[in-house]
């Protein structure tokens, strides 16, 4: 790999980079096979000679890439997780796609969501029940998070993302809104409906005040025992799977 | 802090001196409290001066522990966390509490769990839930790894944890023992139950044939869209939600 290939591919571990090039990494030889295997426009491949002599095939669906024959030493140099991996590819980020107040289905508008291992979690969630699309405020952290990509093992390339402020969203939606609350009523006594939108919140803080009173539905998923809060990923799953199958 | 008493609280980062002190550590204010706050037992507590005279009430409470006043510079030096925290205490192990093969209540089975955010996850899933007890095979992630004791966020403190291998756990269990399975029932459709062993597996590679040969009830968590599984946790949370409080 030439210094500035290696420059290119380190500079996108920084979310500053990340937006000056539209672009973000993809890391580890699953998750690139996912992306290599998708529509995503790939900017370029960095990996060992081994990887790229046996995905061949898959490489050449993207004449574009810029094909870089790494050693390990220099992909270690190139890799924002803790250990190096035999495969990086660097992506253009897909436009995100508007929220536009659907009539159907089921959404997930998430709150200032910070940590990025929750973010990619809740994306793989919403990919596991089908759900539509996923808006997030302005203040979560960025989809393109290397963290936020490997915990979504591959369902980022198939939900769509939208970006959108509480009150844009508000003056938008028009399917009914179901909030998490500690004054909510049980959410398995929730009648039966075939689309809302979900909205979860900050993992400290939860909800803001303006999604919380705007909701038409306040919902509790009910404990037990001595814990406070149960984390929001976990949450998000819970209630997923209770309100979307039914 | 003296020297020794950094590389003490240092050597509490790894397994290894964890396991040969039978002691780990505890950071961050919100954590520490509540470990102060409970009966364990607190061999030394590392804080800045200002943190310390804050907490004097509490800190008399242990007449056992050994008090360091620390500069912010000898915390970042032994925090095990990414961002040094303002106080850092060293906590004796409790030992573990066997399972027993008891007749009712509910309980979780996890088999070979490697992330120590998705450990710290489930036990405080177990404590919402009201959960009687863990059981983990051998080869899960150690209790008391720094990112389990963040994760758990003091869910640590109420859920008693055993170790067993699955023969051992099969030879005295008598409860009814549920097992994810992609060839299971559909979740909901379980009977409702006053107790049983929930049983979650490894992250890649699921339940071991063992458990799930053994597994009066398999179930399934239903998906719609593209992802290949959830996340333990969230499959975690899922499952204990629906048959827990049913």
């Amino acid at each position: 790999m030439t210094k500035a290939q290696i420059k290119f591919l380190q500079s996108l571990g920084r979310q500053k980079y990340r937006k000056e090039h539209n672009a973000y990494l993809v890391e580890g030889d699953k998750n690139a096979v996912e992306w290599l295997d998708s529509s995503q426009q790939i900017l370029g491949i960095a990996a060992t000679g081994p990887w790229l002599d046996a995905h061949i095939s898959l490489i050449q669906r993207h004449p574009g890439a810029e094909i870089m024959r790494a050693e390990d030493f220099e992909l270690e140099k190139v890799t924002s997780l803790q250990h190096a991996q035999e495969v990086v590819i660097a992506v253009k980020q897909p436009a995100a796609v508007p929220y536009t107040g659907q009539k159907e289905g089921w959404y997930l508008y998430l709150d200032k969501i910070q940590d990025p291992g929750n973010m990619g979690t809740i994306i793989r969630i919403a990919d596991w029940f089908g759900l539509s699309q996923v808006i997030c405020s302005p203040d979560c952290v960025e989809w393109y998070n290397p963290k936020v990509v490997q915990a979504s093992m591959g369902s980022l390339l198939r939900i769509p993302l939208a970006e959108m402020s509480p009150e844009a969203f508000l003056a938008t939606n028009t399917l009914p809104l179901y909030a998490t609350a500690l004054d909510g009523i049980d959410i398995r006594q929730t009648a039966p409906a075939t689309g809302g939108v979900i909205a979860m919140g900050n993992e400290s803080k939860g909800l803001s005040s303006l999604l919380l009173e705007a909701a038409s539905h306040r919902v509790l998923i009910p404990g037990k025992g001595g814990a406070e809060s149960l984390n929001v990923a976990v949450a998000t799953g819970i209630v997923c799977a209770t309100l979307t199958l039914s």
